[in-house]
């Protein structure tokens, strides 16, 4: 089930741009409903980590479904995906991004481009973004090395969790980032924050490499046994 | 296991009621008991995403588990299901639909049979619905292509993302969109604004057999390979 | 992997007791900490679903996990369970089920042995009592027959959906339905609204057995085939 | 896929880490964005149900995925785990749960060493330990015996019931309640009620290996049947 590269990349840019409308979309929705900012916050975790495992499920076999820069890093530095395809990938990935906040200010009939204002930086919201890259990107490679058809349902469980116990609110992935810096509603961030971010999330991911690599192990069985 | 068309429409209308009777009969717990709109959006999202996958999961191997005039069109133009079929689906669907909100009437003590007044128009709102039901559509054909046993949980996810992504909170189905015109309460849509959301379901469902169909590819397999 | 009587009853009791305990526990819990009782009902919600997937998970292969007399009954009526052993299969859930509620009691610091007071009677209470049996008994029948192994799911999601759509917020269960006579607090119900409710929740069960039965048929495979 | 000694001890804290910080982050992010205390409750149950799912999944082919001392323990007394690695499992797992609670502070930039001044006594809270733990130790036994591979999920949805359900909020692991003793958040619990939770804790757990034991029967099998 080898799919060409115009489908993979086309995946990865629809998987994206709907991950980033869903984040972005139900942070309006639920911003505009209620006062109480918990309460905003559920309205925006549920959708996304539900978005997820659908997203996952139906794109993975396609183009692996990476949505992610990061994760494309950690498959590339594994030798599990071409360091030839990681710029096309990286590329899809952050224009639908883009394309997935310009499409949520579209439904919600708001000013189609905008630019965030919201304040995301410093130090702890940079270990936050460590430690969130790390459990996601440690997720998908100990995720896929002992059960890889959970893997969408790990990576929806995952976010629904990162949400809230780090506190930046797990972006987690430079291309939802790069697309949440478009939109200056509740899920937003300041351009001038964002390679601080994406920094953090290729440390973060790297560190998963290490260590998540060490732990799970290689698969030591000989191709010929 | 092959049933006869009468328990094939029986399937189609007992699901489309039970899911329009957990719309409308949630959409009514939940507003009567907060005031938070958020809140009560939510409590309208959890049960109608729970309800969808124990539907199509018990009722999915008797019809197909339509429950939606927007998918049984997407089926149809697959070749997937006769389009001799296609009306009988439909209006037990739609038959299906009005009884169930009348059933959360009775339930709930209201006047049996009322008619909407909220309104929801206009282009933002179309081109949710065109979202809406592209990404409904789409999830049920790639998730039959890849992964048919989780169909069930990937239209409960994909619901419960989509009440808070789009600005129409996703009706993505004819069939709802008229039952819920039968009711003045949280869920309803005023019956002048149904053509409006129903031309734009069925653009959003053959976006979705073209690009969607494009994307997962036929299953190239010869017959008598 | 078939278990003596007195693991199977201790089983039903045992998970019953668990089910109410978590009904009126979470009630407790979810009622005195907001005043937003759209708030309560998903503090009641939540816990009364997930807890319902792990007991019928790991009882079920003990017992078959009822945990409820109008399962009971409709298993024997579709001579799937004995006739002799449906009498103490109930009353092992009733004694679970007073149990539950006095242990609630006792972990929250009140009075363990309560009388409710809260009114629930009415023709539109009792409607949403048989559409909530019908609706459990009708998931349950068909879960087994399509999907048996999704059964611990099926049944916590539609009475995850069921708490929110039915008016009643879906008791569906004579031996819950008395535990929670035994409590005075958010999930009560007046011991004179018993009868009632229990007389709905059994004409809920026959109609699911007669509608739903007749719906799935029976396997019709010979045994010698 | 046997891991070494190093390896499972490094994934049983790795994991008791990642599950403080979860507890104890989702606390902080909670309590920090809404007054209504039902809420800020809901916003710490999601995430630690949902990160459960994910750290047994992605461990429990290393270590196991006890990340909990009575967990330990139980499976010593059924000889499926070895004494003499009780005692570094255990140590593990508590240098994990601390290190979990200091990482959750340095995100939130709080005072990295806390201790906490919330009150958890009196035999109503040990009493909700004692069911919490006897609980949770059954659903892990029972779920080993009848359905290991769903697990992850029992775990993960048995505490998000008994988050609500028992008066402690269910604390139901040493490891867990002494990381959770410093911090002086919203999860938190004072250093000198910790021998009351640890003692009712062991208790649950003895509780559940007799009786849990009992009702699921070993697995008569002969090895060389």
């Amino acid at each position: 089930m080898a799919y060409d590269l115009p489908r993979r990349l086309t995946a990865e840019a629809l998987g994206t741009a709907l991950l980033v409308c869903t984040v972005v979309g139900s942070g309006i929705m639920a911003d505009s409903l209620t006062d109480d900012v918990a309460l905003a916050l559920l309205g925006n975790t549920i959708p996304t980590g539900a978005i997820l495992v659908v997203l996952i499920t139906i794109l993975g076999p396609i183009s692996g479904a990476h949505f992610n820069p990061a994760v494309t890093l950690a498959f590339a530095l594994r030798r599990e995906h071409s360091w030839a395809e990681a710029a096309p990938y990286m590329a899809a990935q952050i224009a639908g991004g883009i394309a997935g906040a310009l499409l949520a200010h579209a439904m919600f009939d708001l000013q189609i481009v905008q630019v965030s204002q919201t304040v995301r930086t410093g130090p702890p919201q940079w270990l936050a973004e460590i430690v969130a890259t790390f459990g996601l990107v440690g997720t998908i490679l100990a995720g896929i090395r002992f059960r890889a058809e959970a893997v969408p349902w790990l990576v929806g469980l995952y976010i629904t969790a990162a949400y809230w116990f780090t506190a930046s609110t797990s972006f987690a992935n430079p291309a939802v980032a790069i697309g949440r810096a478009f939109t200056d509603t509740f899920s937003g961030i300041r351009p001038v924050d964002l390679p601080g971010f994406i920094a953090a999330q290729g440390v973060g991911a790297v560190l998963a490499v290490v260590l998540i690599g060490w732990l799970i192990g290689r698969d030591r069985t000989p191709a010929n046994a």
